[in-house]
């Protein structure tokens, strides 16, 4: 045991252990790390892409309890937890068919408490470790003993004014922060903020529930598009110039992106015929799943079309097989951990769209996947010769340590700094964005730190580019500049 | 040279050498390592898959001379001294064409110790120089000058008392130690043992050779299992009866788990009708190759159902293509070291298996690839969601120390540490056990060192994780406790 | 700046940073590396597979200016300056179409400079720092600042006699260098320095553009072919007659090997009447996509049965979707920083090929992959087995520092060291060819010091393996030695 607190104290003891976390054990790298790390520590976050509710900011709304801070709305953590045979009743996840879920905060944190040993060596354990130290200033690991003590330590301070949303927004130093509507969203705490001057939170335009003829009440958001936007749906240009015209309240509402998912990287633009027919047919409730996936190919093309046209950033999130777990999906809904990853091809299926705007200054497409293994096989050399491309930050699993570095070892040499964009959160979890950008800021100052101490870079570069990573490349990427 | 000396002791001298072997050598990580293993050092054994003979335990027939216990049926060995031109009738493997091979135990040895430097830097020749040092005390590194001097040294041990396989099973520390019995196996060696009182030798359930309507001799296969099983097999149902009568009679001895290899993950139910005509067809020999594809998706499926009804933990190995070298496999059968994998798809292929007993507590499911591209895209996310499944341990060709790393770094962030199913050594090669649980336990203790110093993890974390990985998760996975 | 000062000192200062290039920042790896690199620093060169021009070599043509030597050429360079919005015209990329691009030598340069900041991190800006440094004696980062400078300092040193292409050549040490010519190619720079006794530039046997039929020019090639070869093509017999003849022409002037590129790694052998049927449409000009597909997969297993019979290495580039970009491709032609990967598959792939001649020892076949995800899943497995495969070095955007430590990583288990075909730098670039071997030999060197100093393998075992991969594989491999 004196061995261990030796060299427990030559790493930096226990407050030296936060201030270096992430950085490697060895003692140069770990040193320039910490330079580096300081370099960028201060900047402000820049947040282009996550899910945070506007209404919290916009109203200033109290953080909920524990439970709903941390545990009910997260599937991070949830899926972990049912993994190992937690039913997710028991944590208070809500229902959709009626069944009783636990509604007793307190409850739902012992539960969580009591297995947070299944957290260990995850992106996260570690997230709530910084948020519990540093927010809450909670310095012991959670565990059934002391379970309750935190419960309350959290409590008593989510109930003090510097706790709420705004103030919060202001302690983290947030530059600016995107959420994710959709394209039927009339935007009313958008508008609210801006009207107030709080321009720092911005939409973003994701028009999924229209663009999947096959997901669940296409035709009622059809309705409600045509509603929001004026415009009578009743063939493809009304929907086509609906669509323009929510890209436009977006736009005059501050939104510098937009944001669209599938399971497959296809773009493939149909002929007006073709893509009209298919578009009477699914108003018709006639559209068959073949009509779904060539729908949703054609439309990523135009949106870029429209993009190249108003200068919204396009995101493509590709490669989640969602609702994966059919029990789990009508018992409890969507995004509730049983999204699992397929392999994506880019190389092909991206083909159409580059031919067409790949070489546009006014277009720009971030691409984000769930597929590692074509993180240097696809998207570094794409990003590296396209001018509309950026790589997107490691997504979803991969925003984690090793996620980190996998994805700045694959891809850095090809891609280079500044075809990447930065970093972004992509969560729901307001209260979790510092300790996201630190763990990012952390990871890429030591993995430059180890690129300089090799003699691949120089500390001024190293410098610069820790710099890009954790601020200006967001910035840019995104046109927030 | 001085210079060498000196670094070399400064890193421990010879003796230090072996005991921080797969350790870091940066300073502070190897010494966490160090204290980390000792956490699970001297921790018994638990193999609860591999292919150890169970009649050389029952009857406790002397180890073979050394060509036999190291080079003649292990394939990783004469696969890589096939790959640089030596023949493999040179080494003794035996040949079912009737090619004459070489028989002398010496000049096998010899032609091995002559090609000793094609190991550097492979797992072969690391579990080997372990082998020789830790079991047959020889120091130094094998090679043409001194092969006759080493195999005295062995063969003189192999006589001992001492080196018969139940001494060397206490000597082992082996908790437990699981064959792999094919469905028709009588089980006589497993029922001698428990006889006499000593349990901790438990067969696998391999149906394999009866459910691949494809596999030569299938039909005499059958005909065995109506046989051995005592119901007479003319149809899908008594097929099934069979099965389930053999499933039985496994437990009864000691089995808790179940093994199947596929080359591809889809798992599809048939209709009772579907797989009823298909049984007939393959019974008069007239089965297409449709059909046994469909056959085994739909198999693996039953095995699920009765997995789940009397609780053996089943086991799913996919992705290698058999018997890739056609001279080789004609000349000298199965299991010659040309089985190459190929790329494996599970999101979508195991989403039938998943929709009927992924959320079943009575079901328990391991998953083994060959494509390390799946880890963190497919088989992380999955095993960190559905409470039936578990995460193999990585399989054949990546048990090996950068095998081990990438797996650790590929799926512990997503999966955590209690969704992997901890180690098993799926060796036929019984002196080898120790090695290679030595390596798996060195190779862990390091990473959660790293883990550790990187403020990642706590170090009371990191012995507990180090002792799942060890040896409760094996246990606890393979339901053994 | 005081602290830095000191750390970087501690790491050897500027010329320390320079000389462990590469290495481990930990300090026994460093020192390690640093002995195991001396071992090999001094080797010659051998550069069997690249694409330098060898009537340069033969007329010993000086170097152009720095544009030309440094940038023009590159597509490793413009890609990345496009990818950020520079336009190639303004780099002075010929165009095809007539649009007129920047002639003027230092304009080209300076546009270069002001944006190195872009190859931060990149192999590329490696390459040309190393250059700088140790051909022209330029010690400082280029930027807008030194443009001018330091295009005078190396416009001055190109024009003195030592940097004429024969002095370099010597200077470089270069043992053997293999040009790559088309099959068409008369090879009268190769027979000029023949017969000067100047051997130590051997040509490759490249007949991709007789073989695709899709190919801008086929029809035209295969005239040129029957002119070189004295054979009149006029049906498929003709056409291998005119090959064969081609490949003797070849052997005579040294070649040890061919080269052969396709997008999939399929080889699939037709019957005579199908392949001459196909051979006749083509001469028709009337073959199909899929006539051109079939008959590729054809001629990969006939140049196999060539091979086996002549004894020319066959190599395999496979995986490059060539021209990925239309408009680029139409204004400034081929290789223009635009092709992109696509996912390869191996091992069904190859299977009729490794039938046939997988086990011949006349036969040797060298693979070179895209698609990292095939490394440890198909490649290393593959050639750890066959006797005719040899594993080629990490290919195009992996060789790279990160590139080739996962190429190391990931095959070195299985395959061992001696089914590598050690390293070749496939440049165009002639200056940079000892830049390249150098990063290869110092990431060998520190990859093998950490394996050894954590005990997987000894010292005298990781020199042997540092001469292999830095020169002997390469000359054993090649058939050169």
């Amino acid at each position: 045991m004196s061995t261990t607190s030796h060299r427990t104290q030559a790493a930096g003891g226990a407050a030296g252990r936060a201030a270096d976390r992430c950085f490697s054990p060895e003692s140069s790298t770990r040193t320039l790390a910490r330079e580096l790390y300081a370099e960028v520590e201060g900047l402000p976050i820049v947040s282009p892409h996550g899910h945070v509710d506007p209404r919290m900011l916009a109203e200033d709304i109290p953080l909920p309890d524990p439970a709903q801070l941390f545990i009910v709305p997260d599937h991070y953590v949830f899926r972990m937890l049912y993994s190992q045979g937690v039913p997710m009743a028991e944590l208070g996840v809500p229902s959709r068919d009626g069944t009783p879920v636990e509604g007793d905060a307190r409850k739902i944190w012992r539960r969580f408490a009591e297995h947070f040993h299944l957290f260990r060596a995850t992106p996260t354990g570690l997230w709530l470790t910084i948020e519990l130290e540093t927010l809450f200033g909670v310095e012991e690991k959670l565990s059934a003993e002391n379970a309750d003590r935190v419960f309350d330590v959290i409590q008593e301070k989510l109930e003090r004014p510097e706790y709420r949303p705004r103030a919060l927004f202001e302690r983290f130093n947030i530059h600016t922060l995107a959420t994710t509507d959709a394209a039927t969203d009339t935007l009313q705490h958008h508008l609210a903020m801006r009207e107030r001057g709080f321009a720092r939170v911005r939409p973003t335009f994701r028009p999924d529930a229209v663009l999947n003829l096959g997901a669940e009440g296409w035709r009622a958001n059809v309705e409600r598009l045509a509603e929001v936007s004026g415009i009578d749906v009743v063939d493809y240009g009304s929907f086509v110039a609906a669509l323009e015209q929510r890209r436009a309240h977006f736009r005059a509402l501050g939104a510098t992106a937009t944001d669209h998912a599938s399971i497959a990287a296809d773009v493939a633009p149909l002929s007006e015929a073709e893509v009209g027919a298919i578009f009477v047919r699914a108003l018709a409730g006639a559209a068959t799943a073949e009509d779904a996936a060539r729908f949703t190919a054609h439309m990523l093309f135009e949106m870029a079309r429209m993009s190249a046209e108003d200068g919204l950033v396009m995101q493509l999130h590709v490669g989640s097989l969602r609702n994966h777990n059919r029990a789990v999906f009508e018992r409890f809904g969507l995004d509730k951990g049983a999204d699992i990853p397929v392999a994506t091809e880019w190389t092909r299926a991206l083909r159409p769209l580059l031919d067409a705007y790949g070489n546009d200054q006014r277009y720009r497409l971030v691409l984000y996947t769930l597929d590692e293994a074509s993180y240097s096989r696809e998207l570094a050399p794409l990003v590296g010769h396209y001018p509309a491309l950026r790589l997107g930050a490691p997504w979803w699993f991969f925003d984690s340590v090793k996620g980190m570095e996998r994805y700045l070892d694959a891809v850095m040499e090809t891609a280079g700094a500044y075809n990447l964009a930065g970093f972004n959160d992509d969560t729901r979890a307001f209260a979790s964005i510092p300790a996201r950008h630190e763990v990012w800021r952390r990871v890429v100052a030591n993995w430059l730190a180890t690129q300089t101490l090799r003699g691949l870079m120089d500390e001024s570069d190293a410098r610069a580019v820790a710099r890009a990573l954790a601020f200006e490349q967001a910035l840019d990427t995104y046109r927030l500049a």
